[in-house]
C-alpha cells in the first residue's frame, strides 16, 4: 500500500461536502412505496436513506465490498498500571492479524471484507507481513500522565495516515470503510479524549477496557485526570497530541478520508468513538458519513454515542475492539441497501395499500 | 413438500432432548483459551455456549444453511376493526413472496437462506406457485372477540403442520431455522395469548401493528379482552383454539419441530413470540433452542421476550414480521459459531496472557 500516493488530512477536509438532501428525501419516499407498512423496518429505513444521502443516489449502492482498517499502537500510559496486559501483546496481536486468528480476521471473512493492519505506533519493529502496512510514526506514545502523548507534528502525521488509508481502500473499490484498533491501555487516551470533549468527569467515561481490577481502574482514572490537569483547555489538535494514541489518531483521519471519499464508515467502539469525536470537532462535515456499529459495555463509548447523536447497530456487550462490532454490523448496512433496490413496490406487487 | 412423511406435534414433543450442557462447558473453557480478554466478545459467547449446547459438539456447526418458513393465515377479528389493511392483502403478499419481491425475501436472499411459503389458513383459494406449500387447515380463523377462532383438533392439525415443515427443513440440511409470518390482523391473537399467558392486561400488550389509529387500538383492545373473557380459564392448547391464529399455532409447532431435530430457532416478532410462549407451555424444553431474533417495537414482543427470558440480538424498531427481524439475526449466531471454530488460542498464536 503506497500511502504517499494520497493527500494529507487536510486535503480531505477540504473534499468534503455535505451528504446528499435530495437523494435522501428520494429514499424517504422510495420507502413509502415497498410493500410493507410505512415505516415498518424502523431504523433499517433511516440508515437506508442515510446511505442515499452518502452516495448521493437512490437506491444506494450495496456495500458488498468493504474493508477493516486495524490501526495499532502501543501506549506510555501503561506504565502507570492501567492495563493487567504486557505491552508485547500489542506486537503478538498484530502477527495474529496477519495470520488471520483473530476475531476481527473471522468475522470479517465470514462479511466478505478485507483486513488491512496498520502499525501507526507500535513501540517494537514488526517483521513484515502480508496484510501489514509499516506507516510507524513513532514506537509508542509517551505517557499522558507525566508529559504530552506525542508531538503536534506527530499527531497531524497519523491523522495523515489514516486519511490516506481511507483514501487507498475506496479507491481499491470498498464501498463501507470499518475502524479498527489494537493497543494495550488504549481505553485510557479514549476516556482521556471523550472526558475533555464531551465535559463529563473522567470517572463517568472510564471503564474497565479488558477487565481490569479496582485498584487498576483507580490508577486509570488517575491517569486521566492527571493528563487533562497537565494539558489544561486547549484546542482539539493540542487535545489530541497530549493525552491521545496515535492509532486513535490515524483513525479520525480515517473517518475524515471516508467521508471525503462519500463512503459509509462504521464506526467500531470507545476507541473509534473517541477519535470519531475528535474527527467531528476538525471536521464536523464527517459525521454524517458515520454509522455507529455497536455499543460498547465501555461507559465512554455511551457517553460519546450520545455527544454524536448516533445509534448503535448492534448492542451486544461486546468489548474487544479491533473492529469486530462494527463488523457484525455491516449486513445490517447491507440489508438497508438491498431492501432500497430490490423490494417490489405495492404498484409492482399489485398489492392494495392500506385504506387510511 | 410432502408434509405427511414426518410425525406429529406430539411426536416431535416426544423426541426433545434437553441442551447438552457437557458441550456447554467444553464451548465456555475454549472461549477463555481465545486470543481475546475473557468474555470480551460478550453476548457473542452466550450465544456460541447455547449453538453448542443444541448441537451436542464443540465448536458447533456453523448455520449456514437456513430455511426461513413464513406461515400465513387470515383472522376472523378484522371485522372488529383492529386493522385498516383488507385481507385480501395476506393473499396478495403471499403472491409477493413466491415472486420473490418482500423484505423477507430480499433479506434471505442476502443472508443465503431458503424462503418457504405455507398456507395454513389463508380465507382464499390461492394459485399454487414455487415455495408455497398448501397445507390449509382453514381458510382463515372465526372471529375471536365472539367465538372460538378455531376447533381444538384444527389446532392440532396447524401444531403438526409447523412441525412437520420444520422436520422437512433439517432433513434437508438447514442448520438455522428462522421463524416467519403473514396474516392481517395477527397481532390481536398474538396480543390475547401473551396476555393470557403472561398475565398481563390486554392494554399493556397490544400495539399498533402496522401503525392504527387510536380508535382502531381501542376496537382492538376490547377485541382481546372479549375473547379472553369468552375463554376464561382453560389449558393452554384450549386456548390457543380460542383465541389464537392459524400461522400461529403452526409457528408453535414448528419451534417445537425445530427443537426436536436439535436445530437453533432463531424467532421473529410478537406473532413469533405468542407461538414461542404457546410452545414454552406445551413443550418446555424448546425453549433451549430458541433464540429472539429481535426486539419488535410491539409491547407484547417486549412482555414475552421477559416472560421467555430471551435476549433479543437485533433492536432496531423493526415491526415487519415475515421473519425480517430474525433473518437480520442471522450473521450473529453465524459468527457465535465461527469464532469458536476459525480463533487461534494464545498458545496456538503465541500471544502472552494477561499478568493478573
Amino acid at each position: 500500500m503506497d500511502l504517499s500516493r494520497h493527500g494529507s488530512f487536510d486535503d480531505a477536509v477540504e473534499r468534503l461536502v455535505p451528504p446528499d438532501e435530495r437523494a435522501a428525501s428520494a429514499a424517504l419516499d422510495h420507502h413509502n412505496r415497498l410493500t410493507k407498512p410505512r415505516g415498518a423496518l424502523g431504523h433499517l429505513e433511516t440508515i437506508g436513506v442515510q446511505l442515499a444521502a452518502i452516495a448521493g443516489s437512490d437506491p444506494p449502492p450495496v456495500p458488498d465490498r468493504a474493508t477493516v482498517a486495524v490501526f495499532a499502537g502501543d501506549h506510555g500510559v501503561l506504565s502507570e498500571g492501567v492495563s493487567p496486559w504486557p505491552a508485547e501483546v500489542t506486537a503478538q496481536m498484530v502477527a495474529n492479524f496477519c495470520a488471520g486468528g483473530a476475531a476481527i480476521n473471522v468475522i470479517a471473512r465470514q462479511m466478505g471484507a478485507d483486513v488491512v493492519v496498520v502499525d501507526v505506533g507500535v513501540a517494537t519493529t514488526l517483521d513484515p507481513a502480508a496484510g501489514l502496512v509499516d506507516a510507524k510514526v513513532r514506537p509508542g506514545t509517551a505517557n499522558l500522565a507525566v508529559e504530552p502523548a506525542m508531538e503536534r507534528e506527530e499527531a497531524i502525521r497519523a491523522l495523515d495516515v489514516g486519511a490516506a488509508v481511507a483514501a487507498e481502500a475506496a479507491e481499491g473499490g470498498a464501498r463501507a470503510l470499518v475502524t479498527g484498533d489494537m493497543g494495550i491501555a488504549n481505553t485510557t487516551p479514549s476516556a482521556a479524549l471523550i472526558s475533555a470533549l464531551t465535559g463529563r468527569p473522567p470517572a463517568e467515561v472510564t471503564g474497565r477496557g479488558t477487565g481490569i481490577t479496582d485498584d487498576a481502574w483507580g490508577l486509570k482514572v488517575a491517569a486521566v485526570e492527571a493528563g487533562l490537569a497537565r494539558t489544561g483547555d486547549v484546542e482539539v489538535l493540542e487535545l489530541l497530541a497530549s493525552v491521545g494514541g496515535l492509532e486513535i489518531a490515524a483513525l479520525a483521519g480515517f473517518v475524515v478520508g471516508g467521508a471525503a471519499a462519500r463512503v459509509p464508515v462504521l464506526v467500531d467502539g470507545v476507541i473509534a468513538l473517541a477519535a470519531t469525536v475528535v474527527a467531528a470537532e476538525l471536521a464536523p462535515l464527517a459525521l454524517g458519513y458515520c454509522l455507529a456499529g455497536h455499543r460498547s459495555t465501555e461507559p465512554g463509548a455511551s457517553t460519546a454515542l450520545e455527544h454524536l447523536g448516533l445509534r448503535p447497530l448492534v448492542d451486544l456487550d461486546l468489548r474487544l475492539g479491533e473492529g469486530t462490532g462494527a463488523c457484525l454490523a455491516l449486513p445490517v448496512v447491507r440489508a438497508a441497501a438491498l431492501v432500497l433496490s430490490e423490494m417490489a413496490t405495492f404498484d409492482s406487487a399489485g398489492v392494495t395499500d392500506k385504506t387510511t
